[in-house]
């Protein structure tokens, strides 16, 4: 089997997930000042494995998790064998880490940002990612601030980026029966391939954008004053996020088909819940406005 | 279009669901001695409709849902014209009921069913539907009840379809990425054909065999006292049903995917739902015996 000797570039990929896993749990265990990762090891019968990280019942954070894997394949998936017919039967390696942030404050969006590099040869490979942001209760400001951030990360890459990789999270995070997104989206990309160093250097660089992109937020939500209300419209919008991830989501799909590590998978899932049988906000309220950040939008064009 | 004036068996069907609706809500409001019955009707485009009535927030139950539906289409649907050639392309009338009980109390079980009539001509048409049992806490006296209940329903029509029927719940109602059913199944059937008058008679006989099947059980627990422990592990069983509803439930999918009203479908999913990562419960608790429940097993044979 392959992956006792790992390429070069699937050794730099692997470093720069398990880098950004080690980095991402202490700055947000400093953050945090009070909660605690608890770590768990997950392996796929000789395939490889991973590492979960989850904090639960932070002070900021109701649930924070940061996981990363490394999996050899002696053969690549159907899905992706369709797509690119010259990968088919071939072993591949596939290195991730993903991040899942629920703060406790209803007024702080929760926060997804994942990162992956798949590659079969050094000269079949690609990387994937991005993150999106997902308010209860919107704020323009937020909106600007998040997008701005994404938009001038990529910008030092490649100007084209930016306005393909909005769009692309906005048809992702479609609910369709919902007729809403999940939130006011990010970059996502896919299959971006083209000089593994330009590549790398774009990711290397993305992980570092992430808490740039969410922690001014996280400052201005984290300490609102709220009440009942406010955490049951959370945990309703919560029900959304829910709904997202177990109907739409490709790669919780994907997972739990596979039978891939399920706590890790479901890592994503809120730790709590809510629906109410034909609950529509009072027009006129915050609650109401979020339906202004649940659809495409300009946030850089926005005044 | 079709289905101004009904046939006979197809009149039958549908006042048999609605008059269902019509005793269940009023037996259910009595029996919670609290909570009332909303009522919210829908129509999909002149296709038909249907009526939800939802309690919250009752003495007993946390959510209770029943709803009817009564849909005309001008062409029977392509799941099944590729099961049914014979009824490709032809308009049908399809009507049920549905019923989703959680009551608040984690010692009393949730409990699903639902019956529904398709008919295409009075000679093509079929029943299907049952009833389910989901506990948090596993009693053995109440999953014999549940089982004997049903058995006796069951075997006053046909010996056969008890047996049948008990393991295809049991297949239906699996969740695989856990290993483990939603609960302690019941029976569930479908296409059940062979005699309209017949047929009718089992699902009417259905219809009064699901209160006396499960009222007993709710009577037992539904004052049991229970803290905050309790509580929680309800709440992540019920993270289990919202796994099992939006992942696996072919009606959930179906309903989501061909737009159909939505609140009706997703009234199935519970109040509130908890996921904590890697959760296991001790062994030798009574959280940890919720197990034994959680695997197909003959209820009627148990000593």
């Amino acid at each position: 089997m392959k992956g006792e000797t790992l390429g070069e570039q699937e050794s730099a990929a692997a470093r720069l997930m398990r880098t950004a896993q080690h980095d991402l749990v202490e700055a947000l265990t400093s953050y945090d000042g009070d909660g605690e990762f608890r770590h768990a090891e997950w392996d796929r019968d000789g395939l490889g494995g991973g590492t979960a990280r989850v904090m639960t019942d932070g002070r900021v954070f109701e649930r924070a998790g940061v996981n990363v894997s490394l999996i050899h394949g002696s053969e690549v998936p159907p899905t992706i064998a369709k797509a690119m017919p010259e990968a088919a039967g071939q072993p591949y390696t596939a290195t991730g880490v993903s991040v899942v942030l629920h703060p406790r404050n209803p007024y702080a969006p929760s926060f997804h940002a994942n990162f992956r590099y798949f590659g079969v040869s050094s000269e079949l490979w690609w990387f994937g990612g991005g993150c999106d942001l997902t308010p209860s209760y919107g704020f323009d400001e937020d909106a600007v601030h998040f997008h701005r951030t994404l938009a001038a990360w990529c910008d030092r890459h490649d100007p084209s980026w930016y306005p393909a990789w909005k769009k692309e999270c906005d048809e992702y995070f479609a609910i369709p029966h919902r007729g809403e997104t999940r939130g006011i989206g990010g970059v996502f990309f896919d299959r971006l391939t083209g000089g593994f160093d330009r590549c790398y250097a774009l990711v290397a660089d993305g992980v570092r954008t992430l808490l740039p992109a969410y922690l001014p937020i996280l400052d201005r939500r984290r300490d609102m004053p709220y009440g009942e209300r406010e955490r049951t419209w959370q945990l309703l919008r919560r029900g959304r996020y829910v709904e997202f991830n177990l109907v739409h989501d490709r790669g919780t799909l994907f997972g739990l088909q596979t039978r891939g590590n399920i706590e890790a998978i479901l890592m994503s899932l809120p730790p709590l819940a809510r629906w109410e049988f034909a609950h529509q906000p009072e027009p006129g309220t915050p609650e109401a406005d979020l339906a202004r950040f649940l659809r495409p939008h300009n946030w850089l064009a926005h005044a």
